[in-house]
């Protein structure tokens, strides 16, 4: 890696040694350095790739750069990439790029393969059609072990979709998988129908990209093959598609979670400063104004605060405490339905759960608060008292509202990170100085 | 599945139904029904299963039930079972038991195989070692394609580590690799040494999991090969595992973020209310003790407080602003890091992007801000100022301190979720009350 980074560096290119690199390398490795180095350098070293090797090693690089070589190379080479890059990261490619960017490159392809992307690029977003290839190597129940290996020789499918290859009937529908390892396995004139799985786990088009990320889990799969409404074969999408899709599904969740509406999927080293900021800036203002709701409440609450001032020092604790073990049940539970632990139905399950370790977590937290306040705050029991019962009552509203809120967000089809930690601490903020100012003023009599 | 379920409910147990519903499942669909069904009814279904499928299906079967299985089970029936189960299932097992269960179970099978278990239990945990299994087709760069494929046909082993074929030395070093379709397309008699690819990415024994991830993503790899210090071929970690690994890891982090320190790696619902109560405790007393210095200097601000009582009404809004603008920090760079995308020697640039964006922020949020205060609060500009300005301060310490714990933590091997939301709040707490007190003595001249 180090070696070849220096050498995008020399100017003149050096040719020679460059192309005596490359076939030694990983494509993934050659993307990230022509990623890392000078535009003009970049391309220069790009064209001394050979077409099968440059298709691959740009379907690796980042999408800043992918325009980039598209603009710096002319429109031959254009068309050679494009005509062997997988179909999958042809579509991704157009869909991150400037729209008459698109134009251009789809105009270098043939329009077979133009309409195909165009086609794919229908599928609603995140849709396991958006993610699918249609690159698949299709056998029919009929042909016997030799066919089919010939089929799979000819096909010159990409090895990634090749481990696993699905049987379809006369109307394409899928019937079966058989899988490479089981062909090399059989005898040659054995056919495919004694073979073949028949139990296919497949996605629909349509099905959400977070969802088949689950199943993929649960059945260890390599390769799901997508079926369209009547059952037939569109497409596949390979393992190696799912983890991205991991790794995107996540960030954004724990982003969403943090109140950061991500508007890129761009790295963070990127990403532009003001980029950054529109996407916290949101979030962070809503939560400002709320706050002024909770100011109100304080304010209304100032006779009580001149009567007895060391009430004030409490509040952080309380809301803190409050906040903090409304974001832990949001954590868990929004966690527990990305992985398909938790569903809708599970409601009041839940909520009984979390009460409950609300209860425990309340106790336990009470006393070692009672025990502190007592012995800092001159063995004042009605404080510690105060202070105590507040603490618990707050602790079971966070974390019941703090369940209950992603269940409900999801059962009305609102993304659940969505109502994370932020909003569940400004509700809890509010219910912890009402509950600890009207307890204070009960016991104190103000 | 409903079917089954139901099946599973019927007592007497309706063999026959069953013996002909299984072969049409899938294994992971048998296990889950299984584990949802009652003990003596999963073991009666369980001895149904012909050995190898037994075997399959118990390896998707979750820990308790496993070992509830086993201990149900007579002695030949487990030796059945675990000399089927894939090493690295048997692996975990072991682990997930109580020790006298591992120990019963070893004595069952061969001493070869319970040493190569005992072997593996030895690797750290989250290691590539703990993960792999030894399982792996092993080709000889002499060999043709027809040797190889007869090597393949009697090696018996499992479909997932087949995908690609390790080929080693006399010293069993790592020399290259060849995939399925590769084998599958060449002439039977070409040799192994010209087809295969001598550039392998593989992991050290003891290279940590999570890192393994990230090498799976950019590499798009299905399997990995895991050699020992002396470049030895010792095993394969499979795709199937770091779809699991990674659920784990984010689980992990997200809870970690969130004050929550897991214990148990078991589903939501299947962990009990005190161990929840239990992993959440622990911080939650944490903050709520170190909440008591936010009231500390509350408590020293109090003549502050009660010439300009306002003043009370804004120190949640700022804290929580500065806690939300903190944990938005955290979180990127956190995730960042999981990623791959930032490491540990870009902390200085990181800084100075989340500077530049806290000020972008501050900016806004101050002015809306001011614009708040300045309607609400008889035009008093003063104290529209003296606030706009200690939240603009506290957004760029927030977002700074927010951004550099993560990242120190990673550079003294402190786990960097460990440093998450929860602590920088409480720093940025007690940094936003002294900013604003300060400011305010300041301009009221209190």
């Amino acid at each position: 890696m180090n070696n070849i980074l220096e050498l995008l560096k020399i100017r003149p290119l050096d040719e020679n040694a460059l192309s005596e690199l490359f076939p030694q390398m990983n494509v993934a490795d050659i993307a990230e350095a022509l990623d890392q180095a000078e535009d003009d350098m970049s391309i220069a070293a790009f064209r001394l790739l050979d077409e099968e090797l440059a298709a691959d090693v740009f379907s690796y690089i980042s999408p800043e750069k992918q325009q980039m070589l598209v603009e710096g190379l002319n429109d031959a080479e254009v068309e050679g990439i494009m005509s062997e890059l997988p179909i999958d990261d042809m579509v991704d490619f157009i869909e991150d790029v400037p729209e008459d960017v698109g134009k251009y490159v789809l105009d270098q392809v043939s329009s077979e393969r133009s309409t195909l992307v165009d086609h794919l690029l229908n599928y609603p977003e995140d849709s396991a059609g958006s993610v699918m290839t249609t690159e698949v190597v299709e056998l029919s129940a009929k042909m016997t072990v030799k066919d089919a290996l010939q089929t799979i020789r000819t096909s010159g499918v990409d090895k990634e979709t090749i481990y696993t290859c699905y049987v379809i009937d006369e109307d394409r529908k899928l019937i079966g998988a058989v899988t490479a390892d089981t062909l090399v396995r059989a005898g040659l004139n054995q056919p495919i129908k004694d073979l073949m799985d028949t139990n296919v786990i497949s996605a629909n088009a349509t099905d959400d990209q977070e969802e088949m990320t689950n199943q993929f889990r649960k059945y260890d799969l390599i390769a799901m093959p997508v079926v369209n409404r009547g059952g037939q074969l569109v497409g596949i999408v390979t393992v190696d598609d799912i983890l991205r899709v991991i790794a995107e599904e996540t960030t954004e969740d724990v982003e969403k979670m943090a109140g950061i509406i991500n508007l890129s999927d761009e790295p963070y080293m990127r990403t532009g400063v003001l980029r950054h900021a529109r996407n916290r800036i949101a979030w962070l203002l809503i939560l400002m104004l709320t706050a002024a709701i909770t100011g109100a409440i304080i304010s209304t609450f100032e006779d009580s605060l001149a009567v007895l001032p060391v009430l004030v020092a409490f509040i952080p604790m309380l809301m803190g405490a409050g906040g903090n073990a409304g974001a832990q049940s949001t954590t868990v539970v929004i966690r527990g339905m990305a992985l398909g632990e938790i569903v809708i139905k599970d409601v009041m399950r839940v909520v009984w759960r979390e009460t409950r370790i609300a209860l425990v977590c309340g106790v336990v937290l009470g006393i070692a608060n009672y025990a502190r306040i007592w012995l800092m705050h001159d063995r004042n029991a009605t404080l510690a008292l105060v202070v105590s019962l507040s603490l618990g009552i707050t602790l079971v509203v966070a974390k019941s509202i703090g369940c209950t809120l992603p269940i409900l967000a999801k059962k009305v089809n609102i993304d659940p990170a969505t109502m994370a930690a932020p909003i569940i601490t400004t509700i809890v903020d509010c219910t912890a100085l009402i509950v600890f100012f009207s307890i204070a003023r009960i016991a104190f009599n103000i």
